[in-house]
């Protein structure tokens, strides 16, 4: 069966029985029909004092063509944890519509290990995503009609670096000339798109602690510089209050369920390659709050997700993780091991042991932020024992627990040695002993170098000119205290995303910075990293569908 | 109190409640919050047999910049005729976020005459504006990506018709150049943006009937020509499943109630001057079989939201309606008589009597359809009895009833005499004498003029020599069959906006006509009327924000 029929014949229960598994009434829930729920913020309040549960960071290795099933393991887990009589509650990424339409089909987990509704969530879900991409194109359009206007800031057209969005894969929107056909029609400048999920709106959504504290990111956004470079704030438009408005019920967080009637906040979509890669503070706040348990998921390889999850959200979210798990599949570690893709079938004993190069390298890192490691198989029905054991004498030797988990197949039953074994994890995590990789008062050029010496092991970091030129001014305006988002492929430890393994003695170039001052990280782009995706020759829409009564046809 | 403040203080009731009243069950709502539901496709598909009541449509005069209030009076009127004891049910379009967020900051009615909840349907309702506009550009990129990906239709890039939209007066995307950047990143072509309510899909989703007629009218759409000039379909790109499966939700109508509970149905919004500017053909059918009468509205004057409604929606909702109400105030009659905006305060009866063409014309142009009128002055404490009477000794030479509402001020108390007015013209329709404008079967040309002289009274039209051209091809294409859609300035019978009044002997420009085959008419644009709206100097956006809470400030 396909996740979707699988998603389509699964029991849902109505939001208000899983909401009240954690203690929340009808009052409590903005109904989205039946089965999908706003937080009210009166109930974020009144939750603010209540304690913590543990948290349980779910990352992977690097991602490759194979399939690793990270918020399939993060679902089966949360799911095996109940199982095994932990309140526990999971916190997710809402799917962008641009892969979904594209590439993935879908992305709210897989087989018997998926949250409920997956139609509404892959889509529309209950209209975040279309929010942020509002909210980020109502600001472009005040800024253009600003300049259009008399342009009283003195703002340089040259020098604006607000992008518009659309939350779709969209190349030809990449790079744009705008405000074309005369005086009425506005003023011509270069310009592109973004995909929605790479807005710092976005980034600020996830990172915001409640209303005020959006208003005052909003407010904090650079659009671009004068005429005499000086920085242009969103304040300065005096539009703050506007695009806070249009985001006041995106911020509340979306309860849904898993197929084993799991609570799932999912909330917020930044890519993890191009932004921080992680749910909303407030989503894995409600879940920290409401269960003994809170299961989250990072974006992408360890490199990207887990390092900005533990070096830009830990501190905001006033919580490091008590335990870590590392996903990964024997077919991914062959083919870091350099199988190809159409050989992956055949056991190949050799390839795991290379390829555990990549795996050994995201638990060294991992384990140097001082938290407990566990990694987790998703299992494939082409895995072989001999496989499975030379993996498991691998970690032995780095003194890591390895499980199996076959919740794909088997919903969270296929899950419960795992999650026994991240209970004792947990167990053994002394938050007071949580290691940032570097100091709030570092250089941004110290803690760029600082996390492709020590996360990517890399040789060196080759600033190109316009960057050496941006560290020196974001200095001055006192940027530099704000923490570093790399904008890195997702493939490689390296930024390039043909070297797969262990990659060592590479040089990494960063292009040029990004002040993201909403968000409070300044962006330092590798490489040719896109903020905008294309779609492939056979887009995943030529197979969507509706059928007679409204179901969807196509999502997988 | 302003708008909001009176919305805010209005005792809005549970949606389920306002459904039980007219025998819809909980089982029949799909709840987005306490107080906005969509309909179940199965409910409407149950209540496919239903008879239908009786239907009242509420047009205007040319609009002015003294504010004539027909949604105002449409909820108004439907709250009074509830108040007389007939169950009635309105269809309203919902606001899009440009001119909100531009000059209107709401567009739910006024006073004591709202529909509630008003923050959410100003803003993001129940998202059917953000799926148009992302079904929209995913047509788009969809396109594109053919092109980019080898162009197997073999489109002429210069030929492409199909243009992206954004629910926002953005100007500066009104011409812009896209694709540019090299071969990976897409075609460099000229392009532009339009808003969200002037996307075919949009019209599109007006006039389906089903999910089934829905997908067709998507593959009908037009995106463009090959080199061999021959139409470029959705359906030969295969995505209109994907579009229908992105506007499965928004398909369905959304239920609210006005500030004294009556039930309205808020559902799709193209702007009159530029598409066929009235709510879904899905919302009116339901409020035709849940209220023995329903009350609608037709976007700006008669010549355009009326004329579009009477001749492209009515043969496809199979009714046409049993009164006509005109909506006018005494100031925007002066105005037509030439006062300036800032004269209106003082009595001026010969103004009125010179203004009273403009409304003469629309009756006569409505009376001509064979549908009672009756015309509605909205109150304004401005208003002087002379005047009053000067305009109802004028009304009575034509022998149509004219009213007084106050609705704005009393609620549905205000608009009784009116409401029976209506009752009592509605006992006089005769469904089987109605008489449409034109023919299917006349040509585009004859349709076009037919409209300019009967309605518009001009003396001729200019056809562009690209409007020419376009006649015989469409012909070629068998496309003459189809109804026309005028777009032209709502302020004027012209395509001169200046010209108010009761303009005669002018000439009508046609300069292009657009292909809506999936809507099913052929645009002709007139003039320069503008298919993306741009922000005043001091947008309404400026004064919008939150509170601590979370409630919204600065609609109005």
């Amino acid at each position: 069966m396909t996740d979707i029929e699988i998603a389509q014949q699964a029991e849902i229960k109505p939001i208000t029985e899983i909401g009240a598994k954690v203690g929340l009434t009808a009052d409590d829930l903005e109904l989205y029909g039946k089965y999908k729920a706003k937080i009210e913020m009166a109930t974020i309040q009144k939750l603010q004092e209540q304690k913590f549960g543990k948290l349980i960071l779910v990352t992977s290795i690097n991602p490759t063509p194979a399939g690793e099933g990270k918020s399939t393991i993060t679902i089966g887990l949360a799911d095996a944890l109940n199982r095994l009589g932990k309140k526990t509650v999971i916190a997710l990424r809402e799917p962008s519509l641009g892969p979904v339409m594209g590439i993935k089909g879908g992305a709210t987990g897989g087989g018997y290990a998926q949250v409920l509704p997956m139609e509404d969530i892959n889509l529309h879900f209950t209209g975040d995503m279309h929010a942020i991409t509002t909210a980020n194109n109502a600001l472009a359009a005040l800024l253009d009609n600003h300049i259009h206007q008399g342009n009283e800031l003195n703002i340089d057209v040259r020098r604006i670096i607000w992008k518009r969005v659309v939350d779709l894969n969209d190349r030809e929107l990449r790079q744009v000339v705008v405000g074309l056909g005369g005086p009425v029609q506005g003023v011509p400048r270069q310009d592109g798109f973004d995909i929605t999920v790479a807005s710092e709106i976005m980034a600020i959504l996830c990172l915001a602690t409640d209303i005020d504290n959006l208003k005052e990111r909003l407010g904090n956004i650079v659009v671009g510089y004068t005429y005499q470079r000086k920085p242009v704030y969103v304040r300065d438009l005096q539009v703050q209050g506007a695009l806070a408005l249009l985001l006041k019920d995106a911020l509340k967080p979306n309860l849904v369920q898993t197929i084993e009637g799991t609570p799932a906040f999912v909330h917020g979509g930044p890519f993890a390659n191009i932004a921080h890669g992680c749910n909303s503070i407030m989503a894995s706040r409600l879940a920290l709050q409401l269960g003994d348990y809170a299961v989250t998921e990072a974006g992408f390889g360890a490199d990207l997700g887990a390092e900005k999850f533990l070096d830009i959200k830990v501190p905001r979210l006033g919580k490091s993780p008590d335990a870590i798990v590392i996903v990964a599949t024997i077919r991914a570690l062959k083919m870091h091991g350099g199988v190809k893709k159409d050989q992956l079938e055949a056991e190949n004993i050799p390839a795991v042991a290379r390829g555990f190069a990549n795996l050994e390298r995201h638990i060294e890192n991992m384990q140097s932020y001082n938290v407990p490691v566990v990694v987790a198989i998703n299992e494939f029905v082409t895995d072989t024992q001999g496989e499975f054991e030379q993996l498991e004498a691998l970690c032995q030797k780095l003194g890591v627990t390895v499980k199996r988990a076959s919740v794909w197949a088997n919903g969270g039953a296929g899950g419960e040695e795992l999650a026994q074994a991240v209970v004792e994890a947990t167990a053994t995590a002394d938050e007071k002993s949580f290691h940032p990789l570097y100091q709030a008062d570092a250089s941004l050029e110290e803690k760029i170098r600082t996390v492709v010496q020590k996360i990517y092991h890399g040789a060196d970091v080759h600033f190109a000119k316009k960057a050496q030129t941006q560290l020196q001014t974001f200095a001055k305006e006192g940027w530099d205290q704000l923490p570093v988002c790399m904008a890195k492929t997702q493939y490689s430890f390296s930024d390039d995303p043909n070297a797969l393994g262990a990659p060592e003695g590479f040089t990494i170039a960063i292009r040029e910075l990004a002040p993201k001052l909403g968000a409070g990280f300044i962006v330092a782009l590798t490489g040719d990293v896109m903020t905008m995706p294309g779609l492939p020759k056979k887009p995943a829409a030529l197979k969507m569908d509706i059928d007679e009564a409204g179901n969807a046809v196509g999502l997988f």
